[in-house]
Order: C-alpha cells, then sequence, then structure tokens
C-alpha cells in the first residue's frame, strides 16, 4: 500500500493543529473554573531555555506551514509571532489550517524530484522531500503539539491522551 | 510521489527509538557528572498522573511494534514492563529495533486491505491501515519519545532539539 507524501502530511499537520486548538479550549474552560490566570499558561514552559506554550503552538504552525511549502514548491504565509493571548494562539492555528486547505493534492506532483533546503547557520540541511518529511516534519510537529500537551498538564489542565489524540477520522466500530 | 506504509513507519520508529536510546545516554553522563540517581529520573514524570519515564519508553516501544505487526499480520514480541534502570530501557529500545529490522517491506503487501482493531473496551476502534498510521501510531509514538524529552529537560539535563531530531540520514549539504 502506498500513500503521497500529500496523505502523509497535510491532512496529518490540519489534523493536528484541530487537536492542539481544542486543547487551548479545554485550558481555557479549566482557567474559568479554577481562577487561574491564562497569561500564566501561555507563558509557561517545562525548562528555562524551552520554548514557552506560545512557542510551541508557532513552531507546530511554521512546521506545518513550511512542510507543505517545501514539497510543493508554493509559499508559506508569513506569521509575526506576536500571539500573547489563547485567541489568538486558536487564530494561529487557524490561520495554518486554512492555508493548508488551499495546498491541493495536485501540488505533490513531482515531489519526487524535490530536495528540500531548510535551517539555518551551522544547522542548514538538505534532504530528499520523503527524508524531510519523515526525518524533520512529522517529528518535528508532533514535538511542538506533544510538549504544548505536557505543558498544560504539567499545569494541571485535566486534559488526557484521548484529547492529544483525537477523534478519528473514517473509524469503524468502537 | 508515493511511499509505501512500511517507508512510512518501521524506518521512523527505528530512528525514533535510536533517538530515544540516545538520549538515555545523554541522561546517564549527565547524572554520573553531576551524582544524581538515575532512578530519580526513570521515575520522573511530568504531572501525577502521567507515565514515567520508563513508562514513555515502554509504550514508545509498544506503538512501534504494534505499529509494525497490526499493519503486516504479523506477531509482535511480548515484553514484560519491567524495566527499572537505564540499561533494561536501553534495551528495551534495542529490542524493539532488532523486532522491526525483521519486518520485510514485502509484508506490507496487501495492507491496503487490511483493517486494524486496537485499543480496548470503551477506546477501542477500527481503522483502516493508513488511518490507523497517522492518526494513531504516529502520533503515539511521537508522543512518548516527545515526552521521554521533556522529563528530561524538566528534570535538568543538558539535551537540546537537534538531540531530539538526531542525525539526518541521505543529508546532502549542511
Amino acid at each position: 500500500m502506498s500513500v503521497s507524501l500529500f496523505d502523509a502530511s497535510v491532512p496529518v499537520f490540519t489534523r493536528g493543529l484541530t487537536i492542539l486548538s481544542t486543547l487551548l479550549d479545554k485550558a481555557e474552560a479549566h482557567a474559568s473554573e479554577t481562577g487561574a490566570a491564562l497569561s500564566t499558561y501561555v507563558e509557561a514552559r517545562l525548562a528555562p531555555d524551552m520554548l514557552t506554550l506560545a512557542g510551541q503552538v508557532q513552531r507546530a504552525s511554521d512546521t506545518a506551514k513550511f512542510g507543505a511549502a517545501r514539497l510543493t514548491g508554493l509559499q508559506a504565509p508569513s506569521f509575526a509571532d506576536d500571539e500573547t493571548t489563547f485567541d489568538q494562539l486558536r487564530e494561529r492555528c487557524a490561520k495554518t489550517i486554512a492555508y493548508l486547505s488551499t495546498v491541493a493534492p495536485e501540488s505533490y506532483a513531482g515531489s519526487e524530484a524535490r530536495t528540500v533546503t531548510f535551517g539555518g547557520g551551522a544547522n542548514k540541511w538538505t534532504l530528499r522531500g520523503d527524508r524531510y518529511l519523515f526525518q524533520f516534519a512529522l517529528p518535528n510537529f508532533f514535538f511542538h503539539v506533544t510538549t504544548a500537551y505536557d505543558i498544560l498538564r504539567h499545569k494541571g489542565v485535566p486534559v488526557g491522551k484521548r484529547d492529544y489524540l483525537g477523534p478519528y477520522e473514517g473509524a469503524g466500530a468502537r
């Protein structure tokens, strides 16, 4: 069985960003019950030199948008990384999902001949498209979605693994 | 460009488990410098009702082995989940990698007709093979590798994003 690089990326990113936005909904609902300031969640991190929750959302968004743009040669939208509220972080997810919805499966035609250059400085890399997807884009995307979840769990937000995994599309019996 | 379900899973899991084992090496080296007890890392978690570092490694291993077995109809080895030391956790990664090395690309022939049932009780699901891979196995695998990393970072282990991403195979210029 084979799948296209489109199938292995665009729906995966869209689904992950939708789940990430739902995790933010649940964190906001919890904060409104407990009186916690949402800003303490936005600025929370697991180690002093790790990114905040806002940073995790921004990098998940970037990994998804570049994951699509670099494999197709399309232009990715520019986002300012200036989100400081939950509404803005959800909007960042929504804008990224909206961009992904414009990427057609046909855009991936010829992506087998495409090599991708990413990163910068001492961490500038060139990889064949499929290797870029499976060795960087997917691991990096899930890193940031998971770390956002881990930050919320560490702050006591009552989300669980089912919230991270999200609803299954095309599911048969349960 | 299309890739097989083998390409999208077995090398990805093998690479992730190799990286996970290397993260454990770095944590052990750090502990030997600082005098930290390794058992405090093994038992560390980010929230009282989350899995420990050992649990994260065990679930990453399970997700990988079942990810291969369920898409091919092969039998997955049984592991006892009794690891309490870093050596045992690395051995768990190694045993899982050894199993994955026995799974041939040809085993995936016909996987397009395969539906996968996983989970249990109220969380028992049936999904077509590709959906199982992209909606459960890959997100869940990276969840556990990332959370193992996040636990180590939270404990002050000096690993970084490059350690999580690991060396790129087939890389051109950097």
